[in-house]
């Protein structure tokens, strides 16, 4: 068989049987491959961007990677921004980067760029095929470096891909994930127990996961001391039945004053909290200077486990404080931001999978959602925004039968406003709710918040949508999705329930100007 | 002043001023100091690829570099392949990418990205200003150094542009480009006098130039050698009253035929061709064996000057066989590619600009247009797709009074579709004609090409686009340009005449299926 077959039968092989593609000249052998490995599932997209935000949204809600098909380096740079997110939310994902013929490399040809450096900026592993005797065994590795790394790129040049003689790889062993050391357990146990202002901040398989919360839940309720979610987790688990987790806010000054007072940081699946932008005259991340970090887990260990431990340790047979169902009412009248998140709120399914990049627009979503039905929630990890059109579709794809909605702000729905024609064309199953209030309102915010602050005309009209208003309800259609406009709360929920209840994508537009 | 302020103060004086923007957080204090300095016009787009492909079309014609504004990493990546085609076009260009506040740099907050690498693969000239007392100093040489050797990156810390003690820096002295020693024309002059078969390829400056391109045609009248354009020129001089210079073709054979026999290949603002893709069993690029190349100029050198010298001394006293004015019928009935070429040299009004990423569906195009009124013809120099919609923009920006014709495919429009709301925000003069044919055609020659042809109904299907097909009409209507759709050549031809007589950007789509 040729590279590419061996190359696709090997993803396949070990677990990887989805591809989020846009090919060109130089991956024509993979698409072609695709006929004789009807196991790997090939889903169209018209803009990189899409295919790995879709990839990122995929391994998010799969729990293993999908692959991604890219075209050189400028292909590699369209997907870039939400490599971003992936690798700063961990998620594994195998991009695939066709390059020139190994003959071609050194002609310069007009499509020549240097896909090796640009990877590396996202990727934990980087390899470069080198023989069609070599693939098969490259892309077993790609897959074990993505679940151990997070982002593996795979370069596979033409001829490679063309040329016979490659054989299937067979997967190779991934290590589970390192437990806590006992000792390490007992040290922690003694600081939640120690009377002290503690906070565990809460982040990772720790969020995406019911036990592990649950776990947490425990560790508070038997000690006294606090739970605080990091800000931006990949994948949170919500809904009544859990605790009750706030999120560190964003805003530096909010940041800081949750933290106020803490005297003990433990880290269970996050990082120590850093601001996301800085701030004349602010200091860089919200931790007071007296506040010693401890470490009980870091992302990519096992901190649903290491809690388990804590908890049987330092606080055993407490009960978890967790959250009774309850619903807000559906709202009437002028839809703002909190009319809408009432809204989803309200007519939230059992099971769905919201994904959220509402940004501004957000006030009040996470609350109105918190005790409803069990769902699962995912971020903007790495704040390239343009990430959440194409997560939804790739958490679609990962689960079928589950309910997808997302909630979208505008400016940056138009980063990959092309993810709706995939929409259409997988007949996925998501409800997208724009957030329509024409401009970029973060950015207002970020104005002001950063002293620069002026009256200029000329300032804010670049951060100003409406001049002219984007009309979503077009382009959805124009992109084959049936899509409608509401001004009114009534109209939001009349439109969310049509839309949640017919198959296939539905785009409903939320007027919040 | 701030940073922000001296900076923008310095590109102004060197002559930049228009910056093509996308900015975030980081970029606020840019954003202000607008308002400072009215002097550069900031055009908001909605994607990077945009502002990179905009600011491309800008220098092509207005023959001075602008602006980027871009958002860190992933900005830079979303800018990244229109940068590819910039660079590969040897287009100045100047990106100014905001990045984090020094301090906050070893932070790893979630934006942290390595900018400095993404630049370096696209970049002639990267800086990174380290103090409000260098920006200005650093914004002058990446103005002369875009000039110099393309695409400069200056990166901007936060707080380098918010803090105070920046002053304005002058411009830097630009060397002219460099002219042909005497010896080199001679040797040269030799060659093309030889009676050997001998090919002049013309490409960079000389084919944007009117006065290059007619002394080549002096050589070539006295001289019997032959003149060919390179595949894919940045900027051409045409119409009646030029040469009739054809292409080297895209495809290998083509390319390889019309090269066949030639002994001496004479490069003029040129390099050496290859082939854009390997092909298996094909060689990698059209030069016959047996011919010797010879540099007259390489781009960045001033070809047109050396020509004119070449011309005195090999043929002089020679006139230049020159295009007769002739414009074709308008045609009827149904639409095709020849049809819709038709439509455009009927069309074609004086000074034009047209723009051409109609890759498959441009046949007959250049043919049509060659000898009619006098315009320039902007390429697509680096074969990543999503060029055209933004580079049309740069191009009306640059020449507000002369109309931008942008004939594009539909498959590669979807990259850059938000190019649309900046035309329609900016009120440019643009006629776009959508080219659609319902797939990635170019693909499915390619796939063809690469021998993977096969019959297999998935390959196929990844290169369809039209389960659901797109509307490009609501998708121009829902970002406010009026479009419309036309199924006969009549209908184009009415739709085109009036987008051409109404002021402001129209989209008119072409039925090509």
């Amino acid at each position: 068989m040729n590279g590419a077959q061996a190359l696709i039968r090997t993803l396949v092989d070990a677990g990887v049987d989805v591809c989020f593609s846009n090919p060109g000249t130089s991956e024509m052998h993979f698409v072609a491959a695709l006929d004789d490995v009807p196991d790997m599932r090939a889903v169209l997209t018209l803009f990189e961007g899409v295919a790995t935000g879709a990839a990122d949204g995929y391994a998010r809600m799969a729990g293993r990677p999908a692959a991604t098909l890219l075209h050189l380096g400028p292909g590699l740079g369209n997907g870039l921004a939400n490599l971003h997110n992936a690798r700063r939310g961990r998620t594994p994902l195998v991009n695939v980067v066709g390059d020139h013929a190994r003959s071609h490399k050194r002609l310069d040809a007009p499509l020549e760029s240097d896909i090796d450096a640009i990877a590396g900026t996202v990727s934990g592993w980087v390899r470069r095929s080198l023989s069609p005797a070599d693939v098969a065994g490259d892309a077993a590795e790609a897959v074990a470096m993505a679940k151990k790394t997070g982002i593996a790129t795979l370069i596979l040049p033409a001829d490679v891909s063309w040329e016979e003689g490659a054989e299937p790889a067979l997967p190779l062993d991934v290590r589970p994930r390192p437990h806590a050391a006992p000792s390490l357990i007992e040290g922690i146990a003694k600081v939640v127990t120690s009377g002290e202002e503690t906070v565990i901040l809460l982040g990772g398989d720790v969020m995406a996961s019911p036990e592990g919360q649950l776990a947490a839940a425990r560790v508070a309720a038997g000690t006294g001391v606090r739970l605080v979610a990091e800000t931006f987790p990949a994948r949170t688990a919500r809904g009544a039945g859990l605790p009750d987790l706030h999120r560190l806010p964003y805003p530096p000054e909010m940041a800081m004053a949750a933290l106020k007072g803490t005297k003990h940081l433990v880290l269970a699946g996050a990082t120590a909290p850093v601001h996301f932008f800085a701030y004349p005259g602010m200091p860089g991340h919200p931790v007071p200077e007296d506040c010693t970090v401890h470490v009980l887990s870091l992302p990519g260990e096992n901190g649903v486990a290491a809690l388990e431990a804590l908890a049987e340790l330092a606080a055993p047979g407490a009960e978890p404080k967790v959250m009774e169902r309850e619903t807000p009412e559906l709202p009437t009248g002028k839809l703002n931001p909190r009319a809408m998140a009432a809204v989803v709120g309200a007519l939230l399914p059992e099971n769905a999978i919201v994904v959220d990049e509402a940004l501004t627009s957000g006030a009040g979503l996470t609350e109105m959602t918190s005790a409803g039905p069990r769902h699962d929630w995912l971020s903007l990890t790495g704040g390239a925004i343009g990430d959440g059109l194409p997560m939804a579709l790739g958490a679609a794809v990962a689960c079928p039968d589950r309910p997808v909605i997302g909630i979208q702000a505008d400016g940056s729905a138009m980063y990959t406003i092309s993810a709706l024609w995939s929409y259409a064309r997988e007949q996925a199953n998501i409800t997208t709710i724009i957030c329509d209030n024409g401009s970029y309102a973060i950015l207002e915010h970020e104005l002001t918040r950063v002293g620069a602050a002026s009256d200029g005309e000329r300032a804010r009209k670049l951060l100003d949508l409406t001049g002219p208003a984007l009309d979503f309800v077009s382009l959805a259609q124009g992109m084959g999705v049936p899509a409608s406009r509401a001004n009114t709360a009534e109209e939001l929920a009349e439109q969310v329930r049509h839309a949640l209840a017919e198959p296939g994508p539905h785009v409903v537009v939320a007027t919040l100007r």
